[in-house]
């Protein structure tokens, strides 16, 4: 099966489970609406990609913890798009949830979709339960305090930010989740892998500073120029377009030459460098053409 | 060690964690508001109770098991006291996170603690893996959809609410949670302590709707007459003063009747004896008296 498909089907059974019997109508719908239809499902897709160069030797752990991950990824969306915090009316191209829904709802499908991807992780136990230790640990440190997405936005709520810690957690700390769970699902130490998640993310993260300065709204599918309405720090700004797009080509390079020795070492490299290609904004990719 | 000491203690280690080196200031200062100092702890003391009653065989398992289940009754306090929720400016007879810390650091100090239970889970698999895959489907049930807290505080964004399932989802759950965790983490089989939580967890709700007409803001330490202000189902005003208590007193009846053999389930029944006088309001005490 193609890695999309595995992504949507372990998302799609995550999903159903907490639209169960008896569960809320409004909750059920809220959160489906907001784990579907796909994003890039960047993160999860890197953690299939690695557990595959890895041997892949567990699929099935290696789908929980990517549908995990992307579930906690959609967590932070819904929350950070809330009227306390961005107020975004619009998301993935659609309205936001709590546009949709209200921000009571959107708080609660934020909260439930943190639980449930904890809750994916259980049937790794009755695979190898060690291995679903492992996974909780990574999910965790990527999530929680003090260097996780959330102790990220809470960044935001501070007078001081040091930049490096902020991004690192807000952005970095899920891409390197993904790597090292992919490595981790398929029985391989997760440690050697975390410097790629590390380097991605800071790639990730110039690249959307570089879309929120270049795009439209409707190529990016939610508001652009937030990041000086709200005084961010922007790659883009701090360095130039110029310079924003020289160090993301330096990391998307540290990132590849950073893949450790693998069965699937050759392939993966090939898969960053392409997938990296489409972090780059149209414009700057037309102007490369 | 007292149990009191227990759970104080694996709450402390838990809060310190999410605290570590590099987290924002006012997130880290902000989770040590929302679980300390103590409330009544009425669910950690209940799982560790239920643990002791069956042999307490792994204490340092029952006691992550506690403070998951306490994190997570904090967690719904901090996001129902939200300004798109009750709107409650008090909570345990201080200023709730949000009337302290701003919305937007309540909602990722929920989010925290959400994650941080989940983390406290996680050395209990360095023990005994399958236990804390045991313990993990215990607390997601309780706390995710369809049936767990999240699913409860939803029923509330509905127009038409089933009572029934509604109380159960928001307050049942996490003490079936707490009988059935206090077990799995004594190394026994958690089904049998269902009923225990789910009468106690019912009975507890009287006793709160009975709190809510009955008791002045300064004993509860939260506002009074919410229920009638949000329109909430009370089973005072149902059935009125007298009824409730009498549906009280067959609950508790219930609960003490559902103890399942165990080698410590003379001394439990007194425990619950004990601690479900302490659910009644101070006013109908004094009156029994």
């Amino acid at each position: 099966m193609q890695i999309a498909d595995r992504i949507e089907q372990a998302l799609d059974r995550a999903v159903a489970l907490a639209q169960g019997p008896g569960a809320p109508p409004l909750l059920a719908s809220a959160l489906r609406y907001a784990v579907f239809p796909a994003g890039h499902r960047i993160r999860p897709q890197l953690c299939l990609a690695v557990a595959g160069a890895c041997g892949d030797a567990d699929p099935e752990s290696a789908d929980a913890a990517a549908a995990a991950i992307e579930l906690l990824h959609c967590a932070s969306l819904v929350h950070d798009d809330l009227p306390c915090f961005d107020d975004s009316a619009l998301r993935r191209g659609k309205a936001s949830v709590h546009a949709e829904y209200g921000a009571p709802l959107a708080v609660l499908t934020g909260d439930a979709l943190i639980v449930h991807a904890f809750a994916t992780l259980r049937p790794v136990a009755a695979r190898d339960p060690s291995r679903m230790a492992t996974l909780l640990g990574i999910v965790t440190e990527a999530v929680g305090s003090p260097g996780g997405i959330v102790a990220g936005q809470a960044w935001e709520c501070e007078v001081a930010v040091p930049l490096a810690d902020y991004q690192r957690a807000k952005t970095g700390a899920l891409f390197v989740a993904a790597t090292r769970a992919g490595a981790a699902a398929a029985g391989v130490d997760a440690e050697p892998w975390r410097m790629l998640g590390d380097k991605l993310g800071e790639a990730y993260q110039v690249a959307d500073d570089l879309r929120d300065v270049l795009c439209d709204s409707d190529e990016l599918g939610k508001p652009i120029g937030q990041d000086a309405v709200r005084l961010r720090p922007n790659a883009a700004a701090q360095l130039g377009v110029g310079g924003a797009k020289a160090r993301l080509e330096d990391l998307v390079r540290a990132a590849v030459e950073s893949i450790p020795d693998c069965p699937g070492a050759a392939d993966l490299r090939m898969l960053i460098k392409a997938q990296t290609a489409l972090f780059f904004p149209k414009q700057l990719a037309r102007e490369a053409a």
